[in-house]
């Protein structure tokens, strides 16, 4: 069957976490740099369709965990050390979702499926 | 409201075609390169979970007139250059999704959703 | 044989290059969000090694151009919107590279080598 | 001073390898997908110019190992993964270049330069 409007709006929102997530993975980040890639990722995700929020916060305490471990002062991106959440409005069905960490693996998922 | 099946479903089939497209654009790419890039691309992907098959083609057409009018021998991946259908199963749920060219942009599209 | 101080020097100043482009190829970009991109590929990439300083200025005409072009509210990263430079110091050896565009191709180009 | 024709060649092989490295870090990639990636990586670095050949190698024990310790069934790519070497040939001067894993950590290094 074709997908209902709040199907579309969810995969809209999985769209834009795959976009976030593999734009961004493996780009070198330390505590000093983790703030501007926060906010870039943002913004860059908010600029496609349907997107109305991204919010990223970096976990500082892994990231530094992971650079005290490797001996090196960076690292590169990935899912362990980012907390997301996004909101998608796609024709009026809102659409909210998350990732955060889940057992050792960054879990993405829907939270909420709302019709206005 | 909590997502339904079909809802995620939907949501991880979004995920897998975000992700192939920002892992690989800006991948050089060429007309005798593009075969290995559209393989990579297939397997990488199905390794994400519920991703049952993909299926990229290159646009060979679209390449070569690209790569003519730079006067360079190669470019870069983007959009306009692949085609792209994705099945996901998520708990017996069968989306079918694509992704063409539309009026000159990369639509990415929900084709079908079954459940079994 | 192997290599001089001033090539090694050189070749670190190339990695920071391919790393700045490549991570970042892809990426949505508008007008709006153009200076939170080019904040985080900037100190992305100061925490590679032997990176002094990069500077990365987007190139706001042709975005704003190539965005009315497409009908779209944003475009994705490539090397015609940006002009890049970075300076490289390893082991004593100062490398000034910059990429800008040239005859319609993004040119990534060695400036300067300079032992103190 | 401007670069000599050897500094330029090490600066383009720094290239190809930060292009290589950034481009498919983040990869999804298993023990069955990993040669399909391998192939795509080599052709795709190797249509940048100057570039005369690139050879990448899984690591697959180290890819074996991250998958057991995760649970999951793939991972991303990274470079405690592969093996590189590339030969970049710049107006006659050939430069040798690889990398491989150096205490933990992925050393990408000149190993020889040479004039025709």
């Amino acid at each position: 069957m074709d997908p209902t409007t709040p199907q579309t709006a969810c995969f809209e929102a999985g769209i834009k976490f795959g976009s976030l997530y593999h734009q961004f993975a493996g780009t070198p980040v330390s505590p000093d740099s983790a703030d501007s890639l926060a906010r870039a990722m943002e913004e860059a995700i908010e600029n496609q369709p349907h997107c109305e929020s991204v919010t990223v916060t970096v976990r500082e305490d892994a990231l530094r965990e992971a650079i005290a471990e490797s001996g090196a002062d960076y690292t590169e991106l990935t899912g362990r050390f980012i907390e997301v959440s996004m909101t998608v409005d796609y024709e009026g069905v809102v659409v909210e979702t998350s990732m955060a960490m889940d057992e050792g693996y960054p879990l993405m998922q829907v939270d909420d499926v709302a019709a206005e």
